[in-house]
């Protein structure tokens, strides 16, 4: 096809679009070559034209009004970069129904109206692309959607969010607590002023929902995804799981088993030695199992202005690809089963369990009793710290069903022995090969 | 466009084929719908149709000669899986020139005759792919091509033998020495009854220009790659390297610096916090460092029918979606520079170095000396251990041009005192951010 260039309107110029803004420049006359012509940012979407911005950039381009944008037609390509789920879904729609392709980086609204947005896309002959809505900076969705495509999909077990990342870390290595590695991770600009959706796992769930659906070619939304944070983990905890041979990290987890998929996101041990141990700060990586490929593990750095716009551009040159050779949707969205959810109920898992008991004779037989009574068994138990007169105790039973374990604590929470439960932690990344 | 499937012609039904076979036969149904129709292998070149075989495969299927795969019309793609340049290359050569696309999972023929390959690839409109021909099941060639398009790629390092590593890790967890650890390596099936090729580094060599060529988009030849092998490893250095803090591992690495490619494998000390360190036994894993997307590595399967199979089947997919849409060459060949390549005498390394010397004072004055009066500067000294009447001396220099490390060893081989350069390691990795 004969253009002179490929031109892209940008909606947002904030942290990431900043950076790609920066990429497209520093690298404009290699990616030109790539794609065999060059990329031209036509019109860039901000709230305010006159603001003081650290990147160069030509006022002219600048706009305030979205249809300078989705209704120009001169644009090839839309970058959605504003984040949030509106008005960027409109935009998204409005975008790809005047025929302009779509990238973003939004995991807000790729994992809660992915659908519709696939759904308009194909009918609209555009390409849709989100490579960065997950992992920042580290290639996940290509390779899941072409590099592992012969496979059928068996586990993905991911670090998606950096700030808890960071966060449990620095609890390591530090030994400080929760409130406090907060803060930290606030005044380095690490952690939100409002980290709800980092701690609380909800961050997390996008990413592992947008990862399941494309692993296991079923749609799985937001709300599919069972969801802890770590809010609840202590120092304590901590030196228990490094006592015991893991390290506990917050977990993106989507397994198909027997046909029925799980996911969900929580605290979890893992071993030291499972290569997701060791990937510690804000570094992301999703370990991924497929029954040709067994595992394999992708790392890097899973946010920041240059890593996310890594990931854009790679989308803006894919996308312009296909522009050039005249094509799209040479991708399609592959969510063409509809697998059942296994409940938590029924996923089997090992737990650590820390109690705080009565320091008396017989306490642990009356805490092995009750796991017992309901068919679990105990890996391993520690009883030595005392606390106040209490003594803490931690057991990490067998890999069994949940609601047997649930089933032991609602019997020990029942007994005077035990004074209270302090924590209940998965297991996970046990039975690597 | 209407097709009721994508044919296909198989070259060799080894250990690669079989596993290509076996995931196509699996997936296939998941496969179709990725696509758009089904894949269907329609001929399989083998060397003795009559042979027994784990694979059930329709007999009708095989056939001995070359001509009813290349010259059969009906076929689309050829997957390419006999191994080594002749006749690999000509079958190659002649199904791109009938206008049948291609995919091979050979590096001998990919990093040797490249261009020639691109370039009849491209002229006669056909697709040409080679995941598999590095780090086996893992995603890297197209993660450069694509994921990381954006980025000017800085250096990769990889751990890409995955032989080596087995030994490696061997011997440096049980401590047994290099040949004990390659007749194990040689019963398990891990080393070939000639290990030359993987212990000397050749192996890695292939793989380490395939990935520098598309990374800094210059056509890097294995000659043009600086090559040592594992072979001068002992136990000794692997226990001196933990006690510095570091492992030992076969690195295939390429940096590009001032516009300048140096490409080289060699064993190097890495910190043991570096990513790769944590990669053992059989696995393999590229670290990649982008200027956009900071550091990134891919770890997995360096090997094996099924690993391999993934990325072989992968490619057919990608091609197969091509068909579809009824384009070629939509990735071109991305050689479209030609850096020159640094000389060894220029890389700046620290460097590990062990000496037996004698027994007596003065010794470490005269030893360090040597090194101060070529500039440099030394990290740390042990000297601890006595062989025969001789001290080991062990020493880590600064980050020198290899030059003068050279040029400091030359006098200490003149010199009366110094009874034997014991082995000579670079580091690398320690400038991690």
């Amino acid at each position: 096809m004969n253009r002179d260039a490929i031109k892209i309107g940008l909606l947002g110029l904030g942290t990431v679009g900043t950076g790609v803004m920066r990429v497209l420049h520093d690298n404009a006359a290699d990616i030109a070559r790539k794609v065999g012509v060059p990329l031209r940012v036509e019109k860039i979407l901000v709230r305010d034209a006159a603001k003081a911005r650290t990147l160069a950039v030509d006022k002219s381009l600048l706009t305030t009004k979205a249809a300078d944008i989705l209704a120009n037609p001169e644009i090839d390509l839309v970058i959605e970069l504003m984040g949030g789920e509106h008005p960027a879904k409109d935009y998204i729609l409005t975008a790809m129904k005047q025929g302009k392709h779509v990238v973003t980086a939004n995991k807000d609204v790729v994992a809660k109206h992915g659908k519709e947005l696939f759904d308009t896309a194909a009918a609209s002959r555009v390409d849709f692309q989100f490579e960065a809505s997950v992992g920042g900076g580290i290639p996940i969705i290509r390779p899941l959607k072409q590099c592992l495509a012969g496979n059928k999909i068996q586990e993905i077990i991911g670090i998606v969010n950096g700030t808890t990342n960071y966060m449990l870390t620095k609890m390591s290595q530090e030994g400080c607590d929760f409130h406090a590695v907060l803060q930290e991770a606030q005044e380095k600009g690490y952690a939100e002023a409002d980290p709800t959706a980092d701690v609380g796992g909800l961050d997390a769930a996008r990413k592992i929902a947008i990862l399941a659906s494309i692993a296991f070619s079923s749609r799985i939304g937001v709300d599919d995804v069972y969801v802890e944070g770590i809010t609840q983990i202590t120092p304590g905890d901590i030196a228990y799981a490094r006592e015991l041979g893991y390290v506990i990290k917050l977990l993106g987890i989507a397994k198909e088993v027997d046909g029925q998929v799980e996911v969900r996101v929580h605290p979890a041990f893992i071993p030291q030695t499972h290569p997701l141990a060791s990937v510690n700060d804000v570094f992301n990586a999703i370990f991924v199992k497929g029954d040709a490929v067994g595992e394999t593990m992708f790392y890097g750095r899973g946010a920041g202005e240059l890593p996310t716009a890594s990931a854009v551009v790679a989308d803006v040159i894919d996308v312009a690809r296909d522009i050039v050779h005249n094509i799209s949707s040479r991708i399609l969205c592959t969510c063409f089963n509809n697998k059942p959810l296994r409940s938590m109920e029924e996923v089997p898992s090992s737990f650590y369990v820390r109690l705080i008991a009565l320091d008396k004779p017989g306490v642990l037989a009356t805490i092995a009793g009750a796991f017992g009574s309901q068919g679990v068994g105990l890996q391993s138990v520690i009883q030595k710290r005392k606390v106040d007169c209490n003594a803490e105790v931690v057991l990490v039973t067998d890999k069994v069903a949940e609601k047997h374990v649930r089933n032991a604590l609602r019997v020990l929470e029942a007994d005077d022995v035990v004074r209270e439960i302090g924590n209940v932690i998965r297991v996970e990344g046990g039975n690597l090969s």
